[in-house]
């Protein structure tokens, strides 16, 4: 049985931003060896998500219009009251979740066709990471 | 250590649908000689989820509203500019999310008395498929 | 190849609550004398949920208006003419989900610094519990 852990470091340029990471994701499962297993990929963060969807910048579009409307920006979070302003960003990282888990067969990431990986920053600008942790034979 | 692969399809009827998988899963368990471990089961399309939750066909009902309701169907998404007309089903998809990990213990799933695993199709009629992985000793 | 299984139970005061549990996994995980792998921790009903965020008040305030703006009690849900009347805890528990997977590095969970576990009561005040399933080497 093999283990194998790697970190991606982000520090996105828009507070917002949707990073696609299926290829560091799928290189960490090549380093890893692991032929039949699982890959957790899971944000370290609490304003932060990682989601499985289509690379579709329409898509993206839509997504970010629909994660404003049901998690909006406001100034009325109690949250804020510790000097905070990313309420919003919290709520988000709940909504889509802040980690997935992904099939290894063959030695390959088991996707679908359309299936990509992202890293959804909800408040970014400064650095912040991401584990791969790969288990299996 | 023991690994074991299976692939549900799925063809459903309506577009939207509820596919109660349990069974299958449950199976898929058995035949990976799993005694002590977990199995992912996630859809391998943008458009469906997976999930747990109670087999109530009222409840069903509910689910499918609130559905309807947070993530709408409309003609309005960016998406459909490909000359799609799923927009929703993305966005229902990452609502309930794509995969679910479950519990194996003595050798069985180990859920509540509940507890119950779905396919939920959000734009079916077509062939689709979820991937079983099981992991374990 | 390690597995560890442990259950927490939890009758809560009232019938909506968050209970921090990081402590009760991190101990689960010490005890399963996993070095690296990863820890389910997963609601064994469908009205509760498990997540990750920050352990913060005001915070916790938010998320509890935010579930409740999205996912409302009411007495017009399907569900309650099986003579139930908790419809809103299910779809708040799809919301939030009812499961995690934690990454285990170096013999400890390895979550950021304000990664917190939470267990989420959405129709309480009896006995109801969590699945804690470690694997790894």
């Amino acid at each position: 049985m093999k283990a194998h852990t790697e970190y991606l470091w982000f520090q996105t340029k828009q507070r917002r931003e949707l990073v696609r990471i299926t290829d560091e994701v799928a290189a960490a499962v090549a380093a890893s060896g692991v032929k039949e297993g699982m890959a957790l990929v899971s944000a370290m963060h609490i304003t932060a998500g990682v989601f499985v969807n289509d690379d579709e910048p329409g898509l993206h579009g839509d997504i970010w219009e629909w994660l404003q409307r049901l998690a909006p920006e406001g100034p009325d979070y109690r949250h804020h009251q510790t000097g905070e302003d990313n309420g919003d960003a919290h709520l988000k990282s709940l909504l889509v979740h802040h980690e997935v888990v992904l099939p290894i067969t063959a030695g390959r990431l088991d996707l679908g066709t359309w299936q990509q990986v992202f890293y959804a920053e909800f408040d970014g600008q400064r650095r912040k990471r991401v584990i791969v942790k790969v288990l299996g034979v």
